[in-house]
């Protein structure tokens, strides 16, 4: 190939050295395991969608990039690509949420409803890689949908799947803030306050103005009492491990049977959740974004002492997903935005790989007439999972072992003379023992690359 | 969101249902565990480069999807985006060749060569998606990269990986044709001819145009004579399975350095291969795609009966996959069209899942009070790593099992009364026994969904 020019990354376009991505690799293992634990089916869809179903979800279209053939248009032989007709230009997912849409009433037929789906795939954003923002970057989707009807219990439901992926990641405690539309719109209209949304989008300024400059909003521009305005602020101020906050909301003048539904709701997946996985969630009034767009419980996800990241995991019900002239396709769904995660946790050091590479033992080689003995005795190990390279060069030992310790390989095997099973050593602490490929077994922390909390020991790249 | 029009496939993107995606997903699987055991470093790089440097393998310019901003140019604030200029606009990479060379070079001080590094993405290719080329496959390399040197016998460790990956997907009969570049040049010059890249360009069209014509051409454009014509055709001709091409080759009249070079080279090759995957590798002295570009030993891979899918598999010794003022890098790397290959063996039954979804165990309910009964079986049963589900809806036992049968879950939990352990149903056998979440363990066969040699049982979609 032609020398290629040296350079430097591309802001917005994450990409990861070998010991980070085997962090990376290790929060989407984690994923897929839990989801699979719990009978999800794991979906790829396809990268690119047509421009007008891209478009739909109308406030974020500035932000698709669109394909175009190279040459396409001097040739004049691709007009499907020349980007003029919005039916037919392909651009770049932005989520997987409107691929997954369009997937479902491609494939109703052939699916299986409720459907159980996760889904990790990159997706795309055009726009301006600012305040760590990515253009590309990792989503994990996990979503419920059924056709026409889906169960209320599924809320509680998906969110146990989230709370057990998140509570095995190496994270500082992790806390689901959980709401529900029946609750918040139940309480707001039995105060009087019948524009429940314009008091949502009020509220959702609370933690950028704080509580005194949203009173004078809600007073100014819905038109609510003090009374209403500060009943409204206590709302929003409950946060409760277990169900005391309904009787929070009782004292507050809640009443109605929307009220009681969402109690029941938001109690029911507090329940569930903590059964799972005991001290991940919380009732939190105050969770407003989304609620207009979603119809049951909402859910936001925050990391303690990562507060600036945002809501890692954010979701919850919503009524249709996608419809046609036969069925609605109703759904909860949670995601992750792992780039971001992922990014956080190697920039502040919270994981970290043991080793940068999969290598468990690296097999010396005296000589290259000897290889093949090396390669015999690497042959042994592999076959009992264990990873193994040979060394590339018959160099001196003393290199040989530097070529691991570089790599964080915790053992290198010396094979012995014909007939002989070798000694295997442990370069960190120098210990050498005889050792037969046939029955040697690492230690389970040494057996495969481990990622570690931060501060632990491990590389250095 | 907004009513969904339904839509019909994307030509040249493929997707697929959950229980082909399993398929796919396991190929994936068997390559990351096999390169994982040969400590070879799982990479991603981001999916876009700058199109400078995808035109630098000038040949498939046609062929990159260039990215544009939605907008971009209207608003005229992102310069950076229009295609004015190759070196600011961004393609969708086509192989993951350019990115690791640049991957390589970015990131030189940070990594510790030999790199041995595997690496499955997606890329794209805009061309006409005709006789089953997709636009957007995944593609899985493995590569080995030296700083300045790179020892010869990696070129046979690199096809063992390879030849042990291949071993362990439910293939039909997978043979790696090697041939080595200084056997083939040796060979020509040492018959006196030259130009042996031409009788190379003539040699590669002997599938399409067969013996006579290549001779045809041998003489009439390279100037051979009838009998060094003859001399090329039989060596193309040779195919064994031990080193006894060599006897052939000298009977043929080749002598000298450069043949007993690359005749030493092979021999290594088949030796290490033949040592790890016993019947999968072939000496195969016809393979001239690549010689030029190649400079040591060339691969190309085919599987028995599905001749009309090409090489599934190709790869081999490249001197320089980058450079810059201060370093060369040399490496051994081997690529599969994993796509191509996992849409074969799902259209032609060779593989399929034994269920279409992970879950093994279906937990009835029977009425909602008594769900979080179902739900801590379920978590008893999970936190023994057996996947597992919980009817969505309590209706009849007939309709939950009817649930998991269309699904392949083999197993129906039914929990007994408070205290009793309750009961397994094998929903394939109707054979039903009590048993206890704690202990109870299906077969290794039920445990996780299998990927079977087609025509074995499995689900219909």
């Amino acid at each position: 190939m032609a020398k290629t020019p040296k350079k430097s990354g591309l802001s917005g376009f994450p990409e990861w050295l070998p010991a980070e991505r085997l962090v990376e690799q290790h929060v989407i293992d984690v994923f897929r395991e839990v989801a699979e634990l719990h009978g999800f089916s794991g979906i790829e869809t396809r990268s690119v969608e047509p421009l007008e179903q891209l478009l739909r979800k109308g406030e974020i279209d500035k932000e698709v990039y669109v394909l175009r053939r190279l040459h396409a248009e001097e040739t004049g032989t691709a007009a499907d690509d020349s980007g003029a007709d919005p039916a037919r230009t392909l651009g770049l997912h932005f989520d997987l949420t409107v691929p997954l849409a369009r997937y479902v009433l491609e494939h109703q037929n052939d699916l299986a409803f409720p459907l159980r789906r996760f889904q990790i795939q990159k997706v795309w954003r055009g726009e301006r890689p600012q305040d760590g923002r990515f253009r590309e970057f990792y989503q994990a989707d996990l979503d419920v949908i059924g056709q026409d009807t889906l169960p209320g219990h599924i809320e509680a439901e998906v969110a146990v799947v989230m709370a057990e992926i998140l509570d095995r990641l190496p994270l500082p405690t992790v806390t689901i803030h959980a709401n529900t539309r029946r609750l918040s719109e139940g309480f707001f209209r039995s105060l009087g306050l019948e524009d429940h949304a314009a008091v949502l989008r009020c509220l959702d300024k609370l933690p950028k103005i704080g509580p005194d400059a949203v009173r004078e909003l809600l007073v100014g521009e819905i038109g609510a009492t003090q009374q209403q305005a500060q009943a409204c602020l206590d709302f929003a101020s409950i946060r409760t491990r277990d169900d005391s906050f309904a009787q929070r909301v009782r004292e507050l003048g809640g009443t109605g049977e929307m009220i009681e539904q969402g109690i029941a709701e938001l109690t029911a997946v507090l329940e569930r959740v903590e059964a799972a996985v005991p001290g991940v969630i919380l009732a939190d009034l105050s969770i407003a974004r989304g609620l207009d767009y979603y119809t049951g419980t909402v859910f936001e996800t925050f990391v303690s002492g990562h507060e600036s990241l945002g809501s890692i995991c954010s979701g919850g019900r919503y009524d249709s997903l996608a419809t046609d002239n036969r069925h609605t396709y109703p759904g909860v769904g949670l995601s992750i935005g792992l780039s971001r995660l992922v990014s956080r946790m190697l920039s502040a050091d919270l994981a970290r790989a043991s080793r940068s590479v999969p290598t468990c033992v690296l097999v010396a080689v005296l000589d290259e007439q000897s290889r093949p003995a090396s390669d015999a005795v690497a042959r042994q190990l592999r076959g009992r999972g264990i990873s193994t390279e040979v060394a590339p060069t018959a160099t001196k030992f003393g290199k040989q072992i530097r070529y691991a310790d570089r790599r964080g390989i915790p053992f290198v095997w010396f094979p012995g003379e014909e007939g002989s099973s070798g000694e295997v050593k442990d370069i960190r602490t120098g210990e050498q023992a005889s050792a037969d490929p046939a029955t040697w077994e690492p230690s389970a922390r040494d057996r495969r690359a481990q990622i570690l909390p931060g501060g632990e020991d491990g590389p250095t790249s």
